[in-house]
């Protein structure tokens, strides 16, 4: 029988970041097969053209080494080499039923973790063995919990067909959409997702968690040309000033009367020397609104400033998505159900169907509608633990003993709806 | 014989902007025609789509009436309706020889002359009566000297062809474009330029004016929709954003390693009220260069900056060019012919071939290169008085002992070329 | 006993936009003091140093004379002059009780009136005789309402004393504050507004509109020097490059997670020539928000920004405030006895205590703070009218019948509360 | 006596950038030692306070190492720890007379040199062992020459005092102004500086290079408050607002009728993630002129900017001077009796007093101001020698035969003036 403890805690020394889970996934795939899982990896789970924020080369190559080193299994981690990160584990009941999918993310945070001793993993000596990488999310937990109900569900004794999608990259809103464009959830009757913590507390549980939002990141790149400031400074084509110029107007876009909005520049480099022209400068932009279609002319209004301030000063010019997520619309029906098994789960003793506890943007949103454009019903969940700091603080921590009771609280809800 | 004060006078009582200079237009054509000269004027005389800067209609029509008030010739002054302001006078001599051109300025500014009583036009009596107008930058003079050169050369005693060319809307350089697109350069052997005063003190006189600058002066219009800034700011598209964008740009045009330049934004306007989006904005632009090709390229980069602002904020655009003059290249050698005749003309004592006395810009550059390129010789000179005020100033004035002097040297200068 | 449609049709036909409501307010001073009340008038109805956005002398003026020649009362107008346009009347009962007071604005709009014959004022002849104004916001309807529930009241048959404030300068949000800050809401204990229409069908009538927004609209000037742009440009401060930056930056004022908010710069107008350094600049902005805090913390980044973009380029700069509101916490309660009273009242039909039916600001908001500051009540009602056109388009009507009907509804009021 | 090929070949294959000059530094402080003269290091050379952009500590300590592992004399390296890598050289003569002073300076530039074949260091095997610095600006040579140069004078035999100046930091124009501010060069009556290269071909020699620019270099720190985009955008103070207005605005400062300007923001880097409002930015900016005082006036505009759009903001700033330089107005007839002395030097063939052969800006600028302030006289000369690819590229490269004419020619200088 699976160490949940044990599992999290190995995890949590191994934080992966998006797209270079390689030992997370390669651990994960071993032990759903290792139970009699169908298992899809690499370019089986996920559509490589769909993964958004891909690391470069060399980035994703020295992560899949060090997973080498660190014990994943060579066989299955060759299949994910380039940041096909992504496993699905399937097991068909004994009896023809509905689908119901579980997902969990797997990544982690470019977070330095505290060494303080009052902080658990620390104190206890399973902090990050990856300086500059950590589990401040719970993903640690998340992946752990999947793999606690694969075992749960392993003897297949039920009615239909269980499907666990273990998702890279959810941090920057990147890696669902590329297994939604697989087709993975094109089948699914039923989608439980979920997340530990979220100012939830200990024994509190919740049907759906409401209020997510629209968001698309993207990168812009501006290209001009350089030349010597003192020298020839009209040869030159300066790229920070068409992207400075974007900036102050991407800034300026308009409130929407129809919903909340929200715009922001988070990062702007360019040029290299002060007697040099600015030959290219790069921009990283986020747009949010609470709705997908303001949020999508949000998205329309930064790429026609970016391009007309590249236009302006002769640069060229490419803007890339690399990530983003719509709003969630839980199923509150789903989520009342759910919410009626998890009170026949022992640790929990408070019940809401719905809150408004947005942790900003998920991109479960993707998984989600699909399962509803094709008939089915999905829910986001939040699962409570009391957490010492944030999510994404170097002191985040979980509750260990929310583990085994929200693989229960699964294992309850797979069961009710695998009939 | 023409009293050359009492015109002169005559025509700085009743000041004329660009292209509304009906009254002085009729006047000078009625004298060349009484003179005995070809007179050529309206669509004769110059090109309509060639003028810049043309008046709208109503203002055009205004000014036309208040001409016929104030004793224009009406069956002269029909043809000059709609800004049809140019006059050519022409004589053939007695015998084959090369042409010869002059050319004056009639236009005034839009300036409110003073009235102090140590401001020579008040105390006498011929302050301008067309309230906010004013001849300040001596074109009077030069309107009269034209008419006093005519009359000098009236009798046909010389071998070859003189034109007098009196030009519209000098200030703005607007009115010698379209004379020039007309042909009437074309067959121009020697063309001779001055402009009276430009810090030369009386008695002095340069053969050739250098430092004019190449430039454009163009008018902008932003176009987008307004909406109630509050209720539905995101269904206005604003004009302001866009002209503040372009503004901003504009000022930020490199400097050129190849040539000094110049750029303004000297006029933005738009918008109606605090609660509305502003639906329109209007930006009057002017560039500047020692080089045309320079010029030309910050012109190239204006327009580039407008359309792309525009763009940026989903805007229509158009823009107009409403002036432009190219850099004046005297012929020194010619220069230096007018310069031998200057001295034997009564009242002049010092001479220069050449100096570096700009004025900024001038459209008599357009014609000076058009007679270059088809083979001829031009120059721009100056002739002396001092001022009291500078150009352009509420008190500025003339010698009026200049003008006879000045009849006497380009009548010397005519003899000594048409022969 | 006065005709309320000819009266209303009297102030239509001679609309005054804020503070050069002379006429209009002369007659309603003539009519309050027929009746036998107490009548303040010039400034001893408002703080004159406390009214927002008020015209230029010579508007004033002008249309003070133009009152004069209309039949405005010379001894009463004359106390008005200078924009002085705000009249109470004051009626103590025949025994004591509470103070209860009744706001009417009496301000029209520069709104040229439509002369199509669907548009009864063209139809029956009563139209705007003052072209470009136009009463297209019921402020006709509204004072001619207060002049009937004068008459009602006249007789001063009623425990306390009725207070009719007859407000000018509502659009722009600029004359209540004026009324205010001289102390004229501080003894009041129950204070009534309201606007006719507002989408509110004839025959229904709200206790309290909820939704409006605070505001600030404030006027900035920028003054550097002018320069040829030529000859000196490093001479010039240019007050363009201070305002567009200043524009740029206005809208990129960070969204709130507080509240609503909207930025605009409604009007950006400097420059006078193609040639010449901008000089001044000129700047209208508004801020809006739904909570006070807010909007005063977006009118303090306003001015941040403006002041720094004005020292950034060594201009000097103005702000002047030309308009101003809060939101309105109208007492529920006293909305719900309001609409008790509504139901005795023939010609009303459908009632709400409360909508969220917001005209976007108004300043009768600083009225009813103020009371509730003093521990008064108040409330801002809507009573409905079918309009043909939305408020402030050319088009915009009334329907006459709800004149008496709103007499009899505000006159039930203040008997209910004067005892 | 000195192989000059040899000792420029080992400087060569180990370029040292700006005030890392570890190696080099103590090398010619052993060699000027061993020859004779009193030799100046460390603090006593320089006045730390006065350096500009100097490098961070770690990067400091890195070369500092480096040094040691390849040879620099762990004595004399020590006392340059931390950034002070000037030398000076000092011999007295016999005789009492002036004092003559020469500048060299040694350090490299951050190029990646070329490995192609064709590249005579890379085929020759003297290629850079510290890939990617390069002595692409022929300072290598420069420091070779001096060290030739001290070699001649070494015996003493001359009238007054010779002082060889080994600068650091030329590139960016950092180094000498410290070495100013030390004084050494108050007692200075004749300075000669010099280049290799800068278009002039073998055999060719000038007095003076005419044409340097002033300038300044400035980095700005822009410090705002960081906020999550999403959650709480209004309590970020954004740090990349300010800049990119400042980054606009200084592109927007006034031509100057007075002499050429140019103004670059070269690199603006600020930001971390896409849902973070930034909280810090970081700008590098140079002005330059012809004339002293204009680029003054525009390093005073384009803190007024930063200062203004930091504020603006809300934003705290700093603004360190990391380069700069003056004009250099070189002593014609001190070129003219240097170009005297050239004449009688094998090799050279070709003399010019002055040209106007700008290779930008130069601090040598700072001491031959200094010397001419306290009465003597300084000029900035020019050797020629043919180069296969301009100055900073990576495959610059000099005739190494230029090596030994140039010290005959400073020798012959040396002499000529130290009598």
């Amino acid at each position: 029988m699976l160490d949940l403890v044990s599992l999290r805690r190995d995890f949590h020394m191994h934080p992966e970041v998006g797209f270079t889970e390689f030992r997370t996934a390669s651990k994960v795939a071993e032990i759903l097969a290792s139970l009699g899982y169908e298992v899809l990896i690499g370019p089986e789970a996920m559509d490589g053209d769909a993964r958004r924020g891909l690391p470069p080369a060399d980035v994703l190559e020295a992560a899949y080494e060090r997973a080498l080193r660190d014990g994943a299994n060579p066989q299955i981690v060759e299949k994910m080499r380039g940041g096909y990160t992504a496993v699905i584990g399937i097991k068909k009941g004994s009896k023809e039923g509905p689908t119901v999918a579980f997902r969990f993310d797997m990544d982690a945070l470019p977070v330095l973790e505290s060494t303080d001793m009052d902080h658990v993993p620390q104190a206890k000596g399973f902090r990050s063995r990856y300086e500059g990488n950590m589990h401040a999310c719970a993903h640690d937990g998340h992946t752990t919990i999947g793999l606690g109900l694969a075992e749960k569900l392993a003897d297949g004794n039920f009615s239909g067909t269980v499907k666990l999608i273990f998702q890279p990259a959810e941090e920057g809103v990147r890696g669902a959409y590329s297994i939604v464009q697989k087709g993975h959830l094109d089948d699914v009757d039923y989608l439980f997702c979920h997340h530990l913590g979220t100012n939830v507390p200990l024994g509190e549980v919740h049907g759906a968690s409401l209020g997510f939002l629209a968001t698309t990141k993207m990168v812009a790149h501006f290209h001009g040309v350089s030349s010597h400031a003192g020298a020839t400074p009209e040869k030159g084509r300066n790229a920070l000033l068409g992207a400075a110029t974007a900036l102050l107007n991407i800034h300026g876009i308009s409130r929407f009367s129809t919903g909340s909005t929200r715009v922001n520049v988070g990062v702007l480099e360019g040029g290299t020397a002060a007697n040099i022209i600015p030959q290219y400068a790069k921009m990283v932009v986020e747009t949010r609104s609470v709705a997908e279609e303001i949020n999508a002319e949000l998205e329309q209004r930064v790429r026609t400033i970016i391009a007309h301030s590249a236009a302006m000063h002769e640069l060229d010019y490419e803007i890339e998505v690399v990530g983003g997520a719509i709003p969630i619309n839980s199923d509150l029906d789903l989520a009342e159900l759910a919410m009626e098994e998890a009170r026949a789960v022992e640790g929990f003793t408070s019940f809401k169907v719905s809150d408004s506890n947005s942790m900003g943007s998920e991109d479960a949103s993707f998984m989600i509608k699909r399962v509803q454009e094709r008939g089915g019903k999905g829910t986001y969940m939040a699962i409570g633990t009391d957490i010492p700091a944030p999510h994404h603080h170097p002191k985040f921590d979980i509750q260990e003993e929310i583990l085994p009771r929200a693989v229960a609280l699964l294992h309850r809800i797979a069961t009710r709806f695998l009939t």
